[in-house]
């Protein structure tokens, strides 16, 4: 079963970058990420921390409030 | 040298905690963990991750959005 904040925060990333007609290579790497961990992070397989939280809002150029905003909403 | 993000989040935890006037203690029952992990959060010490971010916002009585404009704030 998968934990809904890791759910709901995959779901948020996912839209943002669909928004943005970025792919999951092009936003692991301008996290400095793997893909596999976005992808993963994508489908709520990863209790992302403070650290990498930043990047993905950062590279999906967003802030914290609006991904957040994303999370709660999903 | 501490982590922007880290510390930033550490200060926005202290903040509403101290707003409401409950101590680390308080804090550290309500979310199920250690007096000296939220110590060590406020202290900018943590890379929290998701599960834990959601259970300190919960336990602050506040959304995570709430909790990220602080961050963005700080």
């Amino acid at each position: 079963m998968q934990n809904d904040i890791m759910a709901r925060f995959g779901h948020a990333v996912r839209k943002l970058r669909r928004e943005q007609e970025i792919s999951q290579e092009e936003l692991a790497e301008r996290c400095g990420l793997h893909r596999t961990y976005i992808s993963d992070v994508e489908l709520g397989k990863r209790n992302v921390s403070l650290e990498n939280i930043e990047r993905i809002a950062s590279s999906l150029n967003t802030s914290l409030v609006n991904l957040f905003v994303e999370v709660d909403n999903g």
